[in-house]
């Protein structure tokens, strides 16, 4: 279908590389899932919507994909201390996994509002408590970690000392490393280096949720359930690490230092980062107002946009950035991606009414040749900005075949069948965009019928003079908040 | 509101018994969930959809529930065996974690097409390993276990002679108990007493699922998970345990042995158990085809059903028997319920458009009286079949006061208002029913709008004899299979 090999920009060596899973036409894939304890913020949906992409992509190059994102339900919440001597008391009681399933739950929904497919395995860290403990016992005996007062710390120094990586993924040089720390649970006392992090933490009395270990009453430190839980379900080293940006350190530098000190190997061939999501220029960021929220963005109740956005338009306007760039949402990048968006839906539905007689084939290499082109770019590291200009590259030719200023004859069956096929293979299954105009349950195409029947009539009336029947269309669309426009094209449509 | 006090079947005393939550104001409610290695049968969709009302109307009443629904994902698949050298071999085997997220996703949809709540924690068994190991510690403390090989095996005779419960919720004397297992784990010649159960099993090597423990490497016995997680969301004692009818024995026999045996006291004061759905008289079974599947049913592709189902007329249908009877499911009852289901859409539809000028109030008492008799069933073990029939009491006399055969004045404002809000709360709120009708986007409503301004074309174009607009509009309506009807009382029209 197209030549070109596949090559990932590996964020562990810094490079572009051929793409080679360890196990031919198998790809074990690991992203960072949410942390559960709040409403999943646009940054966090950009992240998913982009390995999203890369796995559906995977996927229509033919991949059996194991695709594994975790839950980070191991909560901080603590008691209030209060002492209930009712019976059932603990009904009253926060309880940190009524808060997880809340926010699971919020999630999951927000994730198919997004359309993403869900991934092959959701493991939750709070699941996975024996295996992170298992992992705590084998970094010990290997000499990498160390206990004091129940709560053990990874040795960074000694770490450092005997493996040549620490430091490889996040760029920065050992002393720098070393000499930083970013763990804010209060413990420095009790390091033997301030940059050593905790892999498993003993509990205050007033935690709530903790486990029994070899060493405490406690729970895993965060960098630890990645580690444990990508062992588990795809093996000791497999092909693809995924994640946000600012994971890549301290919380995947340190996943690598565990995986290391554990298993003597590498954890992943390639880690894929994605980038921030910025807005108006700058970082989102709840205390000086510069954030939206999703439904936000759906509802238009917010000062940073003029309008409510649908999710996939909020999508698309995502897919035009390559998801290791920055993305910058404005008001008019929206604007934008709303028109462009609108469009090209409005080209696949034109493209997929086309038909030829095939009377010669002139066109076909052209056709092929972007479609090809299209395959390249995501080839290059899932070049979805470039793949989508290459459908845009599209859209004018099948305007133009639609109102013959090209004619369609010149395309064979078969390239038009690909051309057809491809084109929304792209929208639907490897963008995993839906046409908002569609409705599956059949409403949307009555909607469609409908309208068409009542645009004729009004056109029929006018021309006839019968201003009663025009009047009574006029008054009634405007009832039901429905737009019509007329125009050079014919007469559009839109409910609002 | 009403005045009438709930009162439920208690299946632990096999009484009514009036419903008094340990915690004044609140609930803890525990219901065991799906095995999650198969698509979730139609059966079990009748069992958590009784639950969903009960906890619907629980909550309607103003109680605050924590709803704690488990999955049951230890799973007893099995390697193969192969030895596999290739490294990354490990995506080519078959991992449980995969299997049991396919079924969970699965089981979540259907439960949403349903439109039953979410619980408020759906704890894993994977996920609560070493509850289960601390509970099994307890049980052996308290001498109620005993370990053999590396499995661990709850002691029946030793607790029976000890505690005067075992057998309480079967209904089984003791001697019958004793001399019967379903344990279908073969290792009674490990057991002491063939009733006796494992609690903890040691694993065969070619076993997938297995976690270490003091005992053996193994997993949990199927019955303890919901001892462990009841315990550990609610509390030691709890206020409704619920479950299908097929689980009393020996899963919830031995659950309340379990919780017993581990804290000295009964796990739940209320036990609420459903019964079976039937088909054609006659249990399912899929080995006689006796046996039909939720999505077999929504699309008609079935030998046992002349057409498709909405999910919403399924759930009319199983609302017509009480949770504790057994529903049997046929075409005619099927016909039946859509029938009935679309009468009461109907009369709530017609009765929230109704409006009085409340010149006299003769006709609040009996009304009141209806309503109130609602409420009183479902304080009698929340009696669905009978709550609805007192809706459909009100149907006809909704549908004389839209045609005037019944004076609409003679209801007071007030009456009339909570005639229309406990109508479509009892629908919609504790009954967890939709209206097939209602689309929430607003193309319902458009569509509905269109459809008006359409047939009042038609009129005025057939009154006219403007048979080109009559002959356009017949021609596209046939086109988007929608049909229209004329009637004495009007034009109806359907989408098919």
């Amino acid at each position: 279908m197209h030549n070109s090999t596949l090559q990932v920009h590996n964020s562990l060596t810094r490079k572009k590389e051929v793409f080679k899973p360890i196990n031919e036409g198998y790809i074990g894939m690991y992203v960072c899932g949410p942390t559960v304890y709040n409403d999943v913020h646009l940054g966090n949906v950009r992240t998913f919507v982009s390995f999203d992409v890369i796995y559906r992509y995977l996927l229509y190059l033919g991949y059996k994909i194991r695709y594994v994102r975790n839950i980070t339900d191991v909560g901080h919440l603590l008691d209030d201390g209060e002492d209930r001597i009712l019976k059932g008391a603990r009904l009253e009681k926060l309880e940190p996994m009524e808060v997880v399933q809340k926010y699971t739950n919020g999630f999951h929904a927000m994730m198919e509002i997004f359309n993403t497919k869900k991934p092959s395995i959701e493991p939750r860290a709070t699941g996975h408590i024996i295996e992170q403990i298992e992992m705590v016992q084998k970094i010990l005996d290997n000499g990498f970690a160390y206990e004091k007062n129940g709560s053990v710390y990874f040795d960074t120094l000694k770490f450092a000392k005997a493996k040549d990586c620490y430091g490889d993924l996040s760029g920065r040089i050992i002393d720098d490393l070393l000499s930083e720390s970013r763990d804010n649970l209060k413990n420095q006392d009790e390091k033997n280096h301030p940059s050593d992090f905790a892999i498993w933490m003993k509990a205050s009395p007033e935690h709530i949720m903790k486990w029994p270990s070899p060493w405490s009453e406690g729970f895993p430190g965060w960098h630890l359930e990645c580690s444990a839980m990508s062992t588990k379900y795809l093996g000791s080293t497999f092909d693809i690490h995924g994640g946000g940006n600012d994971l890549k350190f301290p919380h995947h530098e340190n996943e690598i230092a565990q995986n290391v000190g554990a298993c003597n190997c590498q954890p992943a061939n390639y880690w894929l980062h994605t980038n921030m999501l910025l807005m108006n220029g700058r970082k989102m960021s709840k205390s000086d107002g510069n954030t939206i929220t999703p439904t936000e963005l759906f509802t238009g109740e917010s000062p940073h946009i003029t309008k409510g956005y649908t999710p996939m338009v909020v999508k698309f306007f995502m897919l035009q950035s390559h998801y290791s760039s920055t993305n910058d949402l404005t008001n008019d990048g929206l604007l934008a991606a709303e028109k462009a968006y609108k469009r090209v839906m409005e080209a696949n539905r034109t493209l997929q009414q086309l038909t030829t007689n095939a009377s010669s084939n002139d066109l076909d290499e052209e056709i092929n040749n972007i479609i090809e082109s299209a395959f390249v770019d995501m080839n290059d590291d899932f070049n979805v900005p470039k793949a989508l200009s290459r459908l845009f590259e599209l859209v004018p030719k099948i305007n133009s075949m639609k109102d013959g200023h090209i004619d369609v004859n010149h395309l064979s069956k078969d390239c038009l069948s690909n051309l057809q096929k491809t084109f929304s293979d792209f929208l639907f299954e490897i963008f995993g965009l839906q046409d908002d105009q569609d409705q599956n349950d059949g409403q949307g195409t009555a909607l469609a019928g409908l309208m068409d029947l009542i645009i004729d009539i009004r056109k029929s009336a006018r021309e006839n003079k019968d201003w009663g029947t025009a009047d009574k269309i006029r008054d009634k669309l405007s009832e039901l908040n429905i737009q019509v426009k007329d125009g050079k094209d014919g007469t559009e449509w839109s409910l609002n």
